[in-house]
């Protein structure tokens, strides 16, 4: 059975799922949520997600949210991305925590920030504060990318298809891959994975939409 | 064996780790990480963490950081805190991810910047971005929690260990109990368990020793 996800352009954890579900070989379709017209907060979206966010993966009569569980899930249900063993997936979830903890939740915020709010409503201390954490977080995974392909073991994971989730947005929010060569040549890298695709053009909605 | 845990009083991501091993079971020490002291910056310490973070697990050769990976590994070993079957364990994740990408990181620093930095050093804009954030955050976990002893199936586990990881710090950070009572009566629940402690009580450091 095809598996759905709930999802839009826009959203880099969206795309982690989607970009998991696909490399993994997984059937699935997309389900727009109409985020910028307010389609997270209804009261029927809520029955859905009680944390009212994408993605929703539905999967028969399962449902799951949160992009880092269906990733785990996707990996439980192929055997595809989770690491060649126990301790290679203990440090794919490592990854994955790092990303939402670190890399995505900001990256994901500052960008929402810079581009998606009117230019009057910019707080520009929180964008200024939160792109400096950023940087270090950029700094963490440049460093850990250093001579390796992949971030875990020797091949493509989970923690990959995490952590670059919000990296190959266009819109601006202080992320430039020339000042992180690790990172530049990484997110080539996986771009080059057999069905990859750009986060506008795999789940439905692009800024190009609504200008 | 023993197995040893970087962490400081301070830090709720620590705790969520030392909760977890502490209920599981676990026999535990703690190593101090003199993290207001710049022990997370030392080159030593990011050669055993290029996160740079606290808490860092070290079972024998096994080295490990996130907590959320920490609580995973705990998991495995024991058998408890992750749920009763497959589906209950992906609820577990799922709430674990949600307070990685929305309460902890967010409680943490917002606790940080009011706490722990200088009175003239504190970026008033972000404490109060970051505190509106939290609020939707808040509501969440309550709305969550009405009807329900735990946050996943009918026992606790390491969605309740993770997501109370900055409640039950003293220091302001905009979160009060009493606002929140489904909130309120669940933390007295997981402080009923036996070998709870609070933070300062499970692991060395607190402002005490710094005052």
């Amino acid at each position: 059975m095809t598996m759905q996800l709930y999802c839009f352009g826009e959203s880099g954890n969206s795309y982690k799922a989607a970009l998991t579900m696909t490399l993994a070989g997984v059937e699935w379709e997309p389900v727009y949520v109409d985020f910028f017209k307010g389609a997270t907060r209804s009261g029927e979206y809520r029955d859905l997600n009680v944390m009212g966010e994408a993605p929703v993966l539905v999967d028969g009569d399962f449902t799951l949210s949160q992009s880092g569980a269906i990733q785990e899930y996707i990996i439980e249900q192929t055997g595809k991305l989770g690491g060649a063993d126990k301790r290679e997936h203990l440090e794919v979830l490592r990854w994955m925590f790092w990303d939402n903890h670190k890399l995505s939740s900001q990256a994901g915020m500052t960008r929402f920030l810079m581009n998606f709010l009117p230019e009057d409503k910019r707080p520009q201390q929180v964008i200024e504060f939160t792109q400096a954490r950023l940087k270090s977080a950029y700094a963490t995974l440049d460093t850990a990318l250093a001579g390796r392909d992949w971030l875990v073991g020797d091949a493509i994971s989970a923690a990959d298809t995490a952590c670059c989730g919000y990296l190959y947005y266009p819109e601006p929010f202080g992320f430039t891959r020339k000042d992180w060569p690790n990172i530049d040549v990484w997110l080539d890298r996986i771009a080059e994975q057999p069905g990859w695709k750009h986060p506008y053009d795999m789940m439905p909605g692009s800024p190009a939409d609504r200008a």
